[in-house]
């Protein structure tokens, strides 16, 4: 059904700022450029160990401004409650994203409610779009990335997924998962300031590590190797990735990153990503490794497995997780 | 319910912007002067006399955005679609959207789908969030508004309200009640390209005229009298609101403004709001008549009835329509 929606609006819509692509659509006003996004929240449950639907309504819109190197700024929010919400869980989420956008260092502006009977909603939905600024000159884009750039991961993967999956299912591990729900606009501007030559940036959400490096060397045209023991996922998400048969390269996150830079600059950007909370396992964990071959041989993703051996890294095929942010 | 979750909003997130209390936040980007606005629909039924939430929701933004005399520019959408809605409806929905923002000259460029499983949304929600620029150097806002200024509005009121519930009910007039629901940007930019030094702009939504005219009155500390005579109402209008027991004067319009202005530019006014399509019946309903009158005398909306009575206008009491939006 994504796919169809996709493919009627990009149809519908069509426009330079939409064709891009990009998690933001980049806007001209007046020689300033400017990124504007929009997302709806729709998580279930509202609260999941390492946060609620509130602070990922923030960091969400906060982590789409930043991937195209925009200073997020200012965020609106929008409220659909269900008729019968505690007002007291309202507030909490209320003060949950006020929170999450202090720390940040984004303001919300300007907001709505809406009301819809008992039975027509889900508790609350929010959507909230935001602006941000975009200072540096570069082009960050798939367009940019060359062969024998490095891949640098921000931290470990697949604890937004799981920490949903187990709270929804009501699975208990020895430790709680906990989300990786985060902000990512300071990883980005500690590189921005450190001058870094930034190629290629995507924040894993949906279809997590696998998929976003899929659409990156699609639509760069390049190849991309990973490499499976490079890539840090905590044993305890391992071990409910096995109970509950997801492979964690597809399990979603909320506060990881992946950024695509010529390996000259590789150590000076993850020193400047481990500077930031959210950025301090940063590694590399792969290369773009071939120029474009012609029109049948690009856009694969390959990972060297802990035995050696290569596979292909394809889009997950079928049923994502449903309502995770 | 809406009143609490405002004061909620108000307290959690305050900040310059948001405390203007604007349909849209006036926001300041290294001297650029934007407006930023957010709204939800969850109007129902999707479909009624004159429009549909696609439309709506264009209409509705770029209304907000223009009160503060921004040109309205772009536009975010997101749908949080219920399962099993037809793909048919939503194509339906799509292309109005289109067509509205096409006729309104403003780009929809970021969009965003969610979907939530049967029995938890209704249909589909859409939020839509706005720019806009602002180029004038006016301060539109209760605050400006002077005694002696007069009161325009821009057509005939009631009939969005008037047409959700005819067809959520069922009911059949001789004619059919069409939504009034349209782009003012329009009308703004021709008020703005003609000079005319405005005071203060409502678009009349919930609550109708007269909640428009109580809040200028209250925010801006002067008196308000309008004419009931002078106040157009379409006879199958007021037909259907004596029959549902409505005052029109507080039915819920999504194309109708107020302009609050000086008199000597009245005229001037009136030609260019009726250059716009849907400004062709612009002409003054009332007057502001005291100046302030200390502490207890201030915001009074009176209004000078047929039969010669004056009577005070108030604040909506109870419930309003619901879901209209």
């Amino acid at each position: 059904m994504h796919n169809l929606i996709e493919k009627m609006f990009m149809t519908e819509f069509k426009n330079p700022a939409l064709e891009s692509r990009h998690d933001s659509a980049v806007i001209n006003l007046e020689g300033k450029k400017l990124a504007f996004t929009t997302d709806s929240y729709v998580v279930s449950p509202l609260f999941f160990p390492g946060g609620d639907i509130g602070s990922l309504a923030i960091h969400g819109t906060i982590n789409d401004l930043c991937m195209s190197g925009a200073k997020p700024q200012y965020i609106s929010a929008g409220f659909i409650i269900e008729e019968g919400l505690p007002m007291e869980t309202l507030w909490k989420i209320v003060q949950s994203m006020q929170e999450a956008a202090k720390n940040a260092e984004v303001e919300i502006v300007t907001g709505d409610t809406k009301v819809v009977d008992k039975g027509k909603g889900d508790g609350v939905f929010i959507n909230t779009a935001g602006i941000g600024i975009i200072e540096h000159g570069l082009t960050i884009n798939p367009s940019s990335v060359k062969q024998g750039d490095v891949i640098i991961l921000s931290g470990d993967i697949g604890r937004h997924g799981i920490a949903i999956m187990a709270q929804r299912e009501g699975l208990e591990f020895e430790t709680t998962i906990e989300s990786d729900s985060a902000p990512l606009n300071g990883i980005v501007q500690n590189l921005l300031n450190a001058g870094i030559e930034i190629h290629c940036m995507r924040d894993l959400t949906r279809g997590g590590l696998a998929s976003a490096l899929v659409e990156i060397a699609e639509a760069s045209n390049h190849n991309i190797n990973i490499i499976e023991s490079e890539i840090p996922v905590r044993e305890d998400v391992k071990g409910a990735c096995e109970m509950l048969g997801f492979d964690p390269l597809y399990v979603a996150n909320e506060g990881r990153l992946i950024v695509i830079l010529p390996e000259k600059d590789a150590d000076k950007a993850i020193s400047a990503m481990k500077k930031s909370e959210y950025g301090h396992e940063a590694k590399i964990i792969g290369k773009v490794t071939s120029e474009n071959k012609g029109k049948n041989l690009y856009g694969f993703v390959t990972m060297k497995s802990r035995i050696g051996a290569a596979r292909i890294v394809d889009m997950l095929s079928g049923e994502q997780l449903p309502r995770i942010c």
